[in-house]
């Protein structure tokens, strides 16, 4: 059987500005360990912001997303613009508040948000496709966009959020932090992951279980 | 059963400049599957270079290794000035560049290496315990300075590195990328990890079997 060919698109490194640290290396690991051959993408754009990870506060710097990411990606990325449908059975989206602010504007807009053009352009070519597509942590915030109107999402159990995201056509399905929601109709798996306080095993068991669903629908 | 208490040494976050990211992550996933108890620290000081992971150049800015390496513990990190022998029960130190850059000078100076005197004063310290220390990728570097001469070690099968190392007083033992070489009288544990150019899941057989062999021992 040929290895499923699957795109992660990662939004810097570090989850205050960009991808968390440790739902991007867990996909890469749960991937590998089902035999995938990824290949990691993202946006060659500046973050939005670059946070002191120590403080929480904002620094006064600028930094680039697929600079950054290429640390998560140990230098294995391309731009999200080289990105071709047809190359790849599955896209997959980690999350961390990059997600949020570097591949869609959520984290300042709310239900009103766009995503970044390349990463919609791509994503919504994979699921027209009828390919699945794997949403982590705050990244299922694009879920409605992608998969459009009725589409059953997770983001754990906060509600403000949801309610944001169920307003752009979202369907909130709660979900504890070692699971994961599939829409089988839309070919659309969503896990909470770092929504909740999670121990990273947790996390873990909630990213194998969405790699598994995502590679299942491949 | 009190969990095992275990610090866990970063030297930034990317491989090139500071600490590995899969093997920090794989580290503190193992390390939690075990029920252990972690506090990641990290010299609270400059990098000795910053960068680009996508082009591999230098980067012409500085980032200081505490608030980089934070990034990787998702905040919860502290100078490794505040690290005190009695609090915790073993030691280890992922790898990636920033071990032989932030943590030692291994990487510019070879045998005539000395390691930063915070992270030495507590790796000798925890070594003076009797506890436990592992160390990951290149970072068996300092081995034979926290063991004494002697100190059996694996950076895989590089024997350029294995010599530089030897001068110091090492005992290289090869070692495939998905175990670990463990000096059982010194207590000092040790596996390749990214010395190899390692699939994920390999690395993280290794690093599992070290936080194992590290854990039967603390």
């Amino acid at each position: 059987m040929n290895p499923k060919k699957v795109a992660v698109i990662l939004s810097g490194c570090g989850f205050k500005d960009g991808a968390e640290i440790y739902e991007a290396t867990l996909t890469l690991l749960a991937l590998d360990e089902a035999d995938a051959e990824v290949q990691c993408f993202a946006p060659d754009m500046p973050q939005m912001h670059v946070v002191n990870h120590l403080t929480g506060e904002e620094m006064a710097e600028s930094r680039n997303v697929l600079v950054e990411a290429a640390r998560l990606a140990r230098g294995n990325i391309k731009p999200v613009t080289a990105a071709q449908v047809a190359d790849f059975d599955a896209l997959i989206i980690p999350g961390g508040f990059g997600a949020a602010k570097n591949l869609c504007d959520f984290a300042v807009k709310g239900s009103d948000m766009s995503v970044q053009p390349d990463v919609l352009a791509f994503a919504k070519g994979m699921h027209a496709a009828g390919k699945p597509v794997g949403f982590i942590c705050i990244a299922p915030a694009m879920a409605p966009k992608v998969g459009g109107a009725g589409t059953q999402y997770t983001i754990g159990n906060d509600a403000g959020t949801a309610a944001a995201i169920n307003a752009m056509g979202g369907k909130h399905v709660e979900c504890a932090v070692d699971d994961c929601v599939v829409d089988r109709d839309r070919k659309i798996v969503t896990t909470p992951a770092y929504m909740y306080p999670a121990r990273i095993r947790e996390a873990r068991a909630g990213i194998q279980k969405l790699v598994g669903a995502v590679l299942g629908m491949a």
